[in-house]
């Protein structure tokens, strides 16, 4: 097992944005490993391909990413971590390239949106989608379009030795994304951290004021919550899905009553994790 | 202002899955409005350019779109209604290509992520990103592509005239996204529709059991919550934000009284609308 204690599967190609919250985890000695799909990173470390996995669960604009809230819930992982990140757009190009050469920037069309502003300021400037931003620095290595600029974070200007044209491209600077840190086995937490808990549940029935009672398992134990979240079951129409996440430590006596007591009013219960609070700003 | 009664603007090109919710709201006559960004489609509504306006607010896949949570507090308009559209992915081609002739589709890289299991199946097949599903479908209306096809919804086959080669190109079929109607006035209710709210405020404090208390509000009054999410305020760090949906019309004194309750708890509380409860999945 030891070849694979730092290795860190991520989705996208290499210095996409999870690469450095990745990094940002593990240090600069991870072995990171690029993945396909947000499946793919939960498959490799379920199938023991990898130690850990990164995958964004939440952006400040865009909202949860349900997708990766399911993959918890189909696999046997543990969350051990969590990072934010502030996304920062930068505008990059091939060394041999001049700002006003650029006619062209490629990136995720997402990227693309929030950096509108950029368009409507450089009327000559034509946006082409990419499939992701990293990947958009990437097909400037060779060199081949100097008349092409990307938008990517600045990690991936630093791995493929592209310069730097423009930095903080985004329109607006409140772009947050957090990642969570998985792991097959459960965090060893310190005796003392300012511990946090993602649990999942869908309530026995929708009845009215179900979920009062509910949050007063917490209530009435002074426990803080940090986040509340309802959607539909995607696996059983009308049914709903909640995540919380909850200041506190499961191996303090009134968090595991806590747990306890919500595992009788619900069904479908997982602790996905226990883990440090990251700093940052979500 | 008769000529604009039944003008709705939404975002996208023509063919858009949006397209297809305003149609849904407003019938075959309605005319429809192409805007870049959904920040036009807000202003277009205020500035009486359209009458309506629509919008995505949540993806069963993707989650809620925080964007235009950020938008509805920005601007002045009132959600009027709501539909849920599934998002069937089609693959559609010139009339003159042939389903064996196809090398290359175009799409979003987000309905081409959710469509990996047809190109994990057809390895000959190379995915190509595109701004947007629609703009994939008329990029291909003139014919000098026969070897590609897109990846967008059927109502954009029958606008540019393309030819269907496969239905339900998705991987997975719970793929739901709810839509919201806006208008500068608010909804005119039927007198005994099932009626929604939907709301927005922020804890006066970050006390912990805030939000136990909030729900008591409703609980007490025997008034279901159909949906809840906190999200952190972008305005304001460390301060959060709530987005509230309740069964129950505000003209009904058990409905005013709790949101009069509530707002004697929270800062920023804003009524976002009435309106009937929409059919479909979520």
């Amino acid at each position: 097992m030891k070849h694979i204690s730092r290795t860190i599967a991520f989705q996208g190609v290499p210095g996409a944005y999870s690469e450095v919250a990745a990094r940002s985890f593990l240090g600069p000695i991870a072995r990171t490993v690029a993945r396909d799909t947000f499946e793919d990173v939960f498959k490799a470390v379920q199938k023991e391909k990898v130690r850990y996995g990164v995958v964004p669960i939440e952006n400040s604009l865009a909202g949860s990413i349900h997708e990766n809230y399911d993959l918890l819930l189909s696999h046997r992982l543990h969350i051990i971590g969590e990072t934010h990140l502030r996304i920062e757009h930068v505008l990059m190009a091939h060394p041999a390239s001049s700002r006003r050469s650029i006619r062209f920037v490629r990136s995720h069309p997402q990227a693309l949106a929030q950096c509108s502003n950029f368009f409507r300021k450089n009327r000559g400037i034509k946006s082409v989608p990419f499939f992701d931003t990293a990947g958009a620095a990437l097909s400037l290595q060779d060199g081949s379009s100097p008349d092409t600029a990307a938008i990517a974070g600045r990690f991936a200007a630093r791995l493929y030795g592209l310069k730097i044209l423009k930095r903080n491209l985004e329109d607006r600077r409140e772009n947050f994304t957090r990642f969570l840190l998985l792991s097959r086995t459960p965090a060893r937490l310190p005796s003392h951290a300012r511990t946090k808990c993602s649990i999942a549940f869908a309530p026995r029935k929708n009845q009215v004021g179900i979920l009062f009672r509910i949050l007063g398992v917490f209530a009435l134990r002074d426990i803080d919550l940090l986040k509340i979240e309802s959607r539909p079951d995607p696996r059983s129409v009308f049914q709903y899905l909640f995540y919380l996440d909850l200041a506190g430590d499961p191996r303090m006596p009134h968090v595991s009553g806590a747990l306890e007591h919500l595992s009788e009013m619900v069904t479908h219960f997982r602790l996905l994790g226990a883990y440090p609070r990251g700093s940052g700003h979500l």
